[in-house]
């Protein structure tokens, strides 16, 4: 027969056993995150009509979208998760109760080029609040520490959530005069971490077209990092957008530490713009402080109309993405892995030493009842194959199940980690390895050193 | 602006908020019982190339699989999950250690005709014990503990899985003489639950072949469901594969009391032969016993060679595997979901009465350190709007807090299923809602009547 060689399509993640272990966690902690702040679960389907996940317009994200035909209906897979809350919103409206939190973590699809750390299937984690008509401003200051909380779960400790607010940005661009697109303004603020304030400056007078006055003066307040709302401060009571956003951006700063957001953690950042069209209000980005080349880990913010494309009621919302695969493949590629973190599939091997495998079959099934997770092996091989076995997986506890412990009714139990060999009555050493085990399980998949 | 309808593709499953949190509840209890029989998580990708997908040849599904083209390359979506395992079991087979156990719940597609219960993209839920060369008999009888161990986690408890092993109908083929492909004649004896014995008789006869008399003591056989083990012993010493098979079913047989498998759960049907070629030795099926309509809904057996068409190598494997999908789909048309089980966003509502949100917001911190999942309703709404938030969405504990309450340092609660309120000092308060709560949390997503 011929053979086929086995392969997996470039730009495609699939991860060995206990990098999986891995991930799961960090999806794990994503959710009961999310969850802390009374955001419910969705799973919306990956294939839609194409009509659907094309209403809002992706721009190039567009161009890279995985299209099927079935019969006469034009099919695609979801490139992000918007498209999908926008139509389910519009389509449950009736069924759903406002404001209506929801999450999801799902897989979506770009055709991109292959490219080290780009991905053509992806996990997305999203949250977005959405109000019906209207959306209090405390929406947007829980997003913070939500997004600190997420993080902090996976266990990173060094990282930066950098915060702003677009009506700031539109206001003072109406007081200082510039009358050129807010949004090609924006989209050129965007680049000072990449190019520097000489280059975007000479780009904002040459292709944008606005003076350089306007372009300095604009820079001038952006760029203070140490003193942000002193710098707003003089501008304030002649614009009422502006004003409007520096209220917002002082009460997202008022919250923060009764939202358990340490200071270090945070910053308020005028030159954060979020280059789409789409935001109008808070936005958000973050930043892990070693890692600033890899860009913003878990960005967002205040949009003001979901479902346009479905409906004329006004549905404003906030929300933020984490794009978990690329994230867990930049720990990965780091080492932040957590190496004491327990990615074996197992807590327990019970070897058995007698022919029957009553005895061994009895036992795993106690210890399971208990909630340790439990593999016996029961393969024809060499002793020393067996307990090899539970080494490379990294299975912390064996049990050798012989006919001498059985007649006396006790166990042996060697700790891997040790090497440590116990002999005790079924009751006391399942206890001890279930103490063991809570501990080892308590850690967070990720370690910054 | 032009509107789009919003619309979901049929066949393809979209929840309600409270659906879908029994939804992830059952797999969360489907991945914490594939746990703790030391199976690992897999999560493979949903696309692939096309000739890898369809390397082992999918018959009548294949039919079904959706295709799609990207540059030069023929990608197709999965349509189940063991061509990705052959695939990576080949591809990683240095990295993997053997015998391995893994688990994947995952969504696959299939281009069917749309049909009330009938899915177009649904969940399988797989595990597989795959080994290298050789495989012992014990992996094969732990499938129906693991089997017992999923549906009664999920909260069912009226339910039978049923065994046979293939090796015993291929021996007993060749005792009574029986020279027609024994995959023809089990087809045919598959349906025996369906179109009855005379029917099944009728066709063994006249369209595959056999002689009168063979089908005749072939149905005495298989149809002898009260000692099935008394009705095998009279063919024992005749064939090596009919001793054999039945050396395996009684192995299965002996172990079950010790996998605490109840006898009322279980039974011996010689007349289970699954269809497929696939199969080569025990083979499950699990029928719900107040539906048998909706036919097996958890099915697997062993099988030879996984990886056939990557390598030489003998890689035999054991496997079930569970259409939660569908699963769901009937358990919520019956009116199986269990009604007292959490299904809300949050466990607790704060509803500030004052203009300043900071001790609402730095309660909720504090509870949500708890594990509490809390929810600040800031909405510039009626009272009586915002208590009817919670009421709708179940959220089990509303707090109100008002100047009074902040000045005592106290909190009141109010019981949404008593209406009781209570008034007490934060930690009291926040440690009975936990108890509470935890109390909730305990029950299955499913309960029978």
């Amino acid at each position: 027969m011929n053979k086929i060689k086995p392969r997996t399509l470039s730009g495609f993640m699939e991860l060995l056993p206990p990098d999986q272990v891995y991930f799961n966690a960090m999806m794990q902690k994503l959710r009961d995150s999310f969850s802390l702040f009374g955001f419910t679960s969705l799973d919306t389907p990956l294939i839609e009509s194409a009509d659907i996940l094309l209403a809002k317009g992706g721009g190039e994200t567009e161009k890279q979208i995985y299209t099927l035909q079935k019969g006469n209906n034009d099919l695609a897979i979801r490139y992000e998760l918007t498209a999908s809350l926008a139509k389910y919103v519009a389509l449950y409206y009736n069924d759903l109760t406002f404001p209506f939190r929801r999450y999801e973590i799902g897989k979506v699809y770009r055709g991109e080029r292959a490219q080290r750390g780009r991905f053509r299937e992806f996990y997305q984690a999203d949250i977005d609040i959405i109000g019906d008509g209207s959306l209090d401003i405390m929406n947007e200051a829980e997003i913070p520490s939500i997004i600190y909380k997420c993080l902090s779960s996976l266990g990173l400790k060094r990282f930066t959530i950098r915060i702003n607010n677009r009506k700031v940005l539109n206001g003072f661009f109406e007081i200082i005069g510039i009358t050129k697109p807010s949004v090609d303004v924006m989209r050129v603020v965007d680049k000072l971490d990449k190019i520097g304030t000489k280059k975007v400056s000479e780009i904002l007078v040459e292709t944008v077209g606005i003076s350089q006055k306007q372009a300095d003066e604009l820079l001038k307040l952006v760029t203070n990092k140490s003193e942000p709302f002193g710098a707003l401060d003089s501008y304030k009571g002649r614009n009422e957008t502006f004003d409007g956003g520096v209220e917002e951006l002082a009460i997202l700063r008022k919250h923060l530490t009764d939202y358990n957001v340490p200071e270090t953690h945070f910053r308020v950042d005028l030159s954060l713009t979020r280059g789409l069209d789409y935001y109008t209000g808070s936005v958000y980005e973050t930043y892990l402080t070693d890692h600033p080349e890899v860009g913003s880990v878990c960005a967002g913010g205040r949009y003001d109309n979901l479902a346009g494309c479905y409906t004329d009621r006004e549905m404003p919302g906030v929300g933020m993405t984490i794009g978990l695969t690329r994230l867990f493949f930049i720990l990965q590629e780091q080492g932040l892995l957590n190496a004491s973190f327990l990615s074996a599939p197992a807590d327990v091997m019970i070897i058995p030493m007698t022919d029957d495998l009553s005895h061994s079959v009895k036992l795993a099934t106690t210890m399971r009842e208990s909630g340790l997770r439990v593999y016996i092996y029961s393969e024809d091989k060499k002793f020393k194959n067996k307990v090899s076995y539970a080494d490379k997986l990294g299975i912390p506890f064996v049990v050798f199940l012989g006919e001498d412990e059985i007649s006396r009714g006790l166990i042996k139990v060697k700790d891997m980690a040790t090497g440590e060999q116990t002999i005790a009555s079924y009751g006391i050493l399942t206890a001890g390895i279930c103490d063991k085990i809570k501990e080892l399980r308590k850690g967070a998949p990720i370690k910054e050193k």
